[in-house]
């Protein structure tokens, strides 16, 4: 009999409320000889306060038991900016070297976007998650004296960039438009950019049936408001991917929406999937926070363990879910998460 | 006798067309007894075909002996990507010290917003232009290698940070909602990161009547489309400042009205004023493009010259201009030009 090993980090703020509706699904959603294990692990703002710590060693090495990680949200207005950031999220994505950081945008029909006439919106971003402007290298000469120097030094290996490039290859491969964006700042960046994009037309190279295209980043950002139909594949460093799924959130529902996998390929470590949004402090314990970007992030930890079916289930139970929110009754976290298990299983 | 001593580069593609319009208007707004002095520069793709040179040495000193630069756009599809960029327009940037990238977005009546609502947009953004991951700093190691490591380094001084930190709450003091919004990445980018928020903190204690923010990249580019109407002056970095000033364009009407000035407050050396957008081959020559962004560059570089009435007549020529373009009799690049023209010597 088969069985899921489940991490389970709800964080801070509405990471604890979203994440019970994720595995209130993923139990739901499950064929009933699969065995979901989880296991709670208490980290984020509360054990930071409590104890000093952001992710101890014996946590970190109990986290690779499992087949995957299931992640709320890191953050809290009362922790200072960036311990949890680097401390715990950003380390998890490193140490269990989620270099694949898919991030699909898809505008469901009936569900807010700013932009006028509702373009046709279904992409995937696959942002590199393990190097780039994140690595943390640079630091601070003669800090906070008028003379001070801070560099921050994005670290881009051919080792790291083509296995990334290679995945998004295969990715748009197996989609109907077939179609692979490349988004960088060649034209500045040029150390970084040559190496990517050097990588990027070798590797093309293999995949011939694969339609190819480059974007600056800066153009990337217009597009994804007057053109977001254009885009099927993209690929992207870092940082740039940070701020491009983002915007691509926000240009598909919005944040609520946006689902995202932290997803190391090869399997040495446990994938981790998470909303994209944050712990929304201003909203937590409110039963305001809508649960159905953790859903969509277990559907993303389903096709990646191999339960396509299921993955294609909970995807479904949403797109009918959103179709038929009026918007004059809103339903609590808690609801929205009940109705999406009942569609699932039903 | 007053007289303004103007270095002209139209540069490429669409940058010889709409130059001309900006010079024509200018021509018309000046009060009689100013002087207009003109000398044009042959520098671009032309130039570096048919010499090898992007800005020699005895050019960049010639163009010194100017008041102010007026620039159309650089690069060419046959030249490799970046030659122009870093070793023309971004040259100049560097030597002449324009560490004030002024950006600002107005959503004009009846001008296109892919933005449904069309929100009331009307925000400056103050992007650093000297330094960050525009520095060149960086390389790579066994390039070309499956051991590649390339790298980029943005450099950011507290000298460098502090006057453009202040130069945007100068600006934000004397506008009417007095706002100033910091956009970066502090909880990833730690060292630079702390650098511009102590420095934006310290140097806000001169304006207590400027109203301060703080805003994450990632974060900013969600509410640049759905609620644009929060921002009055943004500073950020370079590259920051060159993704965010795109997507401000492509809201408000599209880089054909996205006017900029790189400015060099100390007077030290000539400013530079530039519209956003890029050369367009694909329309240069068909009388297509639109010279506003010029149009609207050049009533920044009345203002930044001290000819603040004329300034203020650009602007409400164009104005007007775009609220009485009906789209069904599209003008050509010289027609709209005239009647910019007309409108400020009427
Ligand atoms: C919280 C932050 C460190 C993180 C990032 O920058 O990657 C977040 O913005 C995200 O996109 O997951
Ligand atoms: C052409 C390029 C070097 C330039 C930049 O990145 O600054 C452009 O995008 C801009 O915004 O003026």
């Amino acid at each position: 009999s088969r069985s899921i090993r489940l991490a389970v980090i709800p964080g801070d703020g509405i990471g604890q409320e979203v994440v019970p509706q994720g595995l209130k699904v993923l139990s739901a959603v499950l064929p009933q000889d699969v065995k979901l294990e989880t296991e709670e692990y208490d980290l984020g703002a509360r054990r930071w306060h409590a104890t000093g710590e952001t992710l101890p060693d014996a946590e970190l090495e109990s986290l690779k038991n499992h087949d995957a990680i299931l992640l709320g949200a890191i953050g809290d207005p009362s922790v200072p900016s960036g311990v949890l950031e680097r401390g715990l999220l950003l380390k998890l994505r490193f140490v269990f070297d989620h270099y694949v950081n898919l991030r699909p945008s898809k505008l469901f029909p009936n569900t807010a976007t700013p932009l006028a006439g509702r373009p046709d919106i279904d992409f995937v971003v696959v942002r590199e998650g393990t190097e780039g402007p994140y690595t943390g290298n640079g630091g601070s000469l003669r800090t906070g004296t008028p003379a001070e120097v801070a560099t921050e030094v994005s670290v881009n290996t051919a080792y790291g960039v083509e296995r990334v490039v290679r995945d998004a290859y295969a990715r748009a491969a197996a989609r109907p438009r077939k179609k692979l964006t490349l988004v960088h700042k060649t034209n500045v960046l040029a150390h970084a950019g040559h190496l990517w994009k050097n990588i990027f037309d070798r590797v093309g190279a293999e995949f011939p049936e694969v339609t190819t295209d480059y974007l600056h980043v800066d153009a990337a950002t217009i597009f994804f408001v007057t053109q977001p139909e254009r885009f099927d594949v993209i690929v992207t460093d870092n940082l740039f991917g940070d701020i491009l799924t983002d915007l691509a959130a926000a240009v598909t529902g919005g944040i609520g929406l946006a689902a995202s996998g932290n997803i190391n390929p090869s399997g040495t470590f446990p994938s981790m999937f998470e909303p994209v949004h944050g712990s929304a402090p201003d909203i937590a314990g409110t039963g305001k926070a809508d649960p159905t970007a953790t859903v969509l992030s277990v559907a993303l930890l389903l096709q990646h363990l191999g339960y396509e079916a299921e993955a294609a289930r909970v995807e479904t139970a949403v797109a009918q879910d959103l179709a038929e929110r009026t918007g004059d009754t809103p339903r609590t976290t808690d609801e929205i998460g009940d109705a999406l298990a009942a569609r699932v299983s039903g």
